[in-house]
């Protein structure tokens, strides 16, 4: 496995994965305030990072870093955009257009960032026809035939949990890799798809289990 | 430390936590579909975790299972939610009324669990007076005296990032030990509050850096 700008055959891992979109972030900010260096100390300061583990992280995608100097901000931010692969551009479908699915396919983000969702499906007929975003909302059985002629990165399910694995097996059947699940079930999926899980409730109790957690110390 | 149901003086592993909200929609499911029995290898099974490190989970809260018979659904369940903390009513509000905020509003799910979000503010003049999920949209410059009268437990913050840090801090200011962030940002707190955060941005960008990584291997 040879991944843009990784050391050979170095797999990356998983802790390091999760904090490169927190430089992305970060990074961004850093050059919209017009910030042309900073040092892995700041960096750990604004992150609740150590630097130690700043400088580890980065070294895994070859030598950025001087010493003394620190980091060159639009250099690194543009080589975590290599390895983040946001410099291509990603399509994207969503399934599910409820209040979710609506917050989902309005955020400006994605679209800024090469994020295209290029088309929204739902089962409700009332909501077909209707717009999110600048997309048209179109039945939900139309999908198999709109992957068969449009190849699409990631699928976006925004479902009620009753619906979604079947959704699922839609997009994977329709040649999708990778699905983005915001319903609140674990999808089962072939070995070689990708899922990432946002689960709104499993985040809202762990915040509360460590609220009691805290309480009772 | 001891917490309900744990075995004293012991820490509940971050792993184990992260595991448990699964555990309970799961558990969910099953009572919801008449299932009293469940043995740690369906669980594994239908969880992709193994039988084994389910055993070790839930042994960190007692002992539930019996050789040849399983778990016990309906009172393994009681217990992660006395576990978790959901045997109690938690008040919320929510900052940001927007397309995602209302989506956070309009989630029964919260309210079905004793999450009820009790009010939401924000800054625009064109939403104060609105309704999501029930709830009145009050202004922001009223929330410090809501705080004042209202101990509340959790503020969810759902603003743009340019507003989290100040959002934030009023909360935090006004008594409320745990912030559930939705903004891309990572937000400088007290030592004692605890955050949550849901970034979306950052579970997408882990999405595709996986999805490119597999296509490279």
């Amino acid at each position: 496995m040879t991944l843009r700008g990784r050391k050979k055959g170095e797999v990356v891992p998983q802790g390091v994965v999760l904090r490169l979109p927190v430089y992305f972030r970060y990074l961004t900010d850093l050059e919209a305030r017009g910030v042309e260096r900073v040092s892995s100390a700041q960096l750990g300061d604004a992150l609740d990072f150590t630097a130690a583990q700043i400088r580890s992280d980065l070294s895994y995608f070859g030598s950025f870093g001087q010493q003394g100097y620190g980091y060159n901000v639009k250099e690194l931010l543009e080589q975590v955009k290599h390895i983040l692969a946001m410099d291509r551009d990603h399509s994207m479908i969503l399934v599910g257009a409820g209040n979710l699915g609506k917050a989902i396919g309005s955020y400006d983000w994605f679209r800024e960032q090469g994020f295209d969702i290029k088309a929204i499906f739902d089962i409700a007929p009332h909501l077909v026809g209707n717009y999110h975003g600048g997309t048209a909302i179109r039945p939900l059985d139309e999908i198999s035939a709109y992957l068969g002629e449009n190849p699409t990165d990631i699928g976006i399910i925004a479902t009620p949990k009753d619906a979604s694995q079947e959704v699922c097996d839609l997009l994977v059947g329709g040649g999708v890799k990778s699905i983005w699940n915001f319903s609140p079930k674990h999808l089962n999926v072939p070995e070689d798809i990708i899922v990432e899980d946002i689960h709104l409730t499993d985040s809202l109790l762990r915040l509360t289990f460590r609220l009691h957690e805290a309480n009772e110390d």
